[in-house]
């Protein structure tokens, strides 16, 4: 009789992701895995993107979190489709959960599925969701020292993004030594300056994503 | 012969971190479990706690990160004893670790010694280190939603401290919402305005952390 083995979790994890992966590709989906610390502004951005691009893109939301449905209430009450996984104590998504999760959303050929991962900068770059995209946030007042401390999820992202701009004038952000961290890890990554509280920088974002989803 | 049994990797960490604990009692140390997001100000409280307390009370510093040793070297530069663990993809520290570096320190029976735990609202609440306090650190531009998202982190607080308030012009924060939010989850645990930038509320902190101190 075959004896059965199992693969260790990390292999396994991308084999689901890859053939995850090839799911999205069947159905042109733009699937964006959306990674930062807690409170640097994850859900604001996608509800920004959203604002712009609803009309013209089909999108949807995967949430993830610890506990509570706070941020998939408020992407649903936009009308937007959006599922909420809580991951108890887990501390970032995994490829299984995604699967397990898109026959829920229903989600039209031709959309953008933003993947919003549990806030953490560590444990989320280490497992591939199958995602076309990564992106990594990192806010203003978190300190310009991130890309030094938290090297692994910037230097696996496709895209940064520098949210929280409106309080440049009230902290002690180094731009200078922030730029020279990320161009360290990830010079290729196109980085954006947004504050979703003003709106600043967001119609450049989203002209780039646009553009990524045309060529998807 | 006996078969050796490997204890599940929780369990032996209990074990160790019990130990710790003991140790720690022994030499009359207090010892801070400093947990919080990245960016939300660990090593600015730790150093403004140093600044108003090194005169009376000897300090020592356990700095934990995934990579680099720029907050180990700032407190360095100020005369403390303090010894750098880098985790590499780890992303939180353990009692282990902690037992492992204790011989470098080298500090004084009377002390009070931090330890700046990975900057992650998850993963570190799981691990016991023996410590006497667990601090947790919430900022103001992370937003007032953190406790009914990272919820076991705030319900492990044996103390909260909300930094950054001078940012609070600046920012949509509902105090209102965020101490409901912790009062549900750990009612019994003090909390501290705080502004490491302005020096507001530091006296309050630092004076209920004397109190602790001449009672352990």
């Amino acid at each position: 009789m075959e004896i059965k083995v199992f693969k260790n979790i990390m292999s396994s994890n991308q084999e689901l992701a890859d053939s995850n992966r090839e799911l999205f590709k069947k159905h042109h989906l733009t699937v964006i895995n959306v990674m930062a610390s807690p409170g640097s502004g994850k859900t604001s951005i996608i509800l920004r993107i959203i604002e712009s691009l609803r009309d013209k893109i089909k999108i949807g939301v995967i949430e993830g979190d610890i506990a509570s449905s706070i941020d998939a209430e408020t992407i649903d009450s936009l009308g937007i489709p959006v599922v909420q996984i809580n991951t108890g104590r887990g501390c970032h998504l995994d490829a299984n959960m995604i699967r397990a999760v898109l026959v829920d959303l229903q989600l039209e050929n031709n959309s953008i599925l933003f993947i919003e991962n549990v806030g953490n900068l560590v444990c989320p770059s280490a497992f591939d969701l199958g995602e076309s995209i990564r992106m990594v946030i990192a806010s203003v007042p978190e300190g310009h020292d991130k890309p030094y401390k938290y090297t692994s999820i910037f230097e696996s992202a496709d895209v940064i993004i520098l949210n929280k701009m409106d309080l440049m004038p009230y902290i002690d952000f180094d731009s200078e030594k922030f730029y020279r961290g990320i161009g360290a890890l990830k010079p290729e990554a196109p980085v954006f300056q947004v504050s979703c509280r003003t709106g600043e920088g967001i119609n450049a974002l989203v002209e780039w994503l646009e553009n990524i989803h045309k060529n998807i």
